[in-house]
């Protein structure tokens, strides 16, 4: 069992900040139940006009239904014009450099 | 003082995993030190032929410092198309999805 990245970011004209995280509390904790997340950190650049995730997952096969399925529900809000990355991890390389796995 | 969250990636031919470790764990030791950097996940994925990195920063000054150096870096390795984004954490949503910041 492989751990995997996702890195997704997509145009986003806000809200941003604290009316986001208001916003957005129910779905953080319905992502927080997601089977086989570790963990979800959310990303926003206001400047830039951009929003997303950083997720860490158990398994390539988590990865893959959760990325479906939030694909679905930002096409759900308007959002399609969505950049998804998925990646493994360098285990050795990123002991080095503290990372939090 | 905002933390900073720095996201690359770029086209990557290899080495991958394992030979990658032996063969950038002198810059890994380098990037550790670097100053106001709090940790760096290495992400690869081979099939797509990219690498990258997440990182987070203390603040904007560092994550401005380090990206300016590590473009130049990788444009000696021959690596000048890079998609390099810098965000902001929403603190609040982040906590409630376990990200380890």
């Amino acid at each position: 069992m492989t751990t995997r990245l996702l890195q997704i970011d997509f145009p986003y004209d806000g809200p941003w900040g604290e009316a986001l995280a208001s916003a957005c509390d129910p779905l953080a904790h319905d992502i927080a139940g997601e089977s086989g997340l570790r963990w979800k950190i959310w990303t926003e650049n206001r400047e830039r006009g951009r929003a997303g995730g950083i997720y860490l997952f158990d398994d390539e096969a988590a990865c893959t239904r959760y990325l479906e399925k939030h694909r679905a529900r930002l096409a759900g809000f308007g959002i399609v014009d969505i950049r998804a990355e998925v990646f493994e991890v360098n285990g050795p390389l990123s002991a080095i450099t503290r990372a939090p796995l």
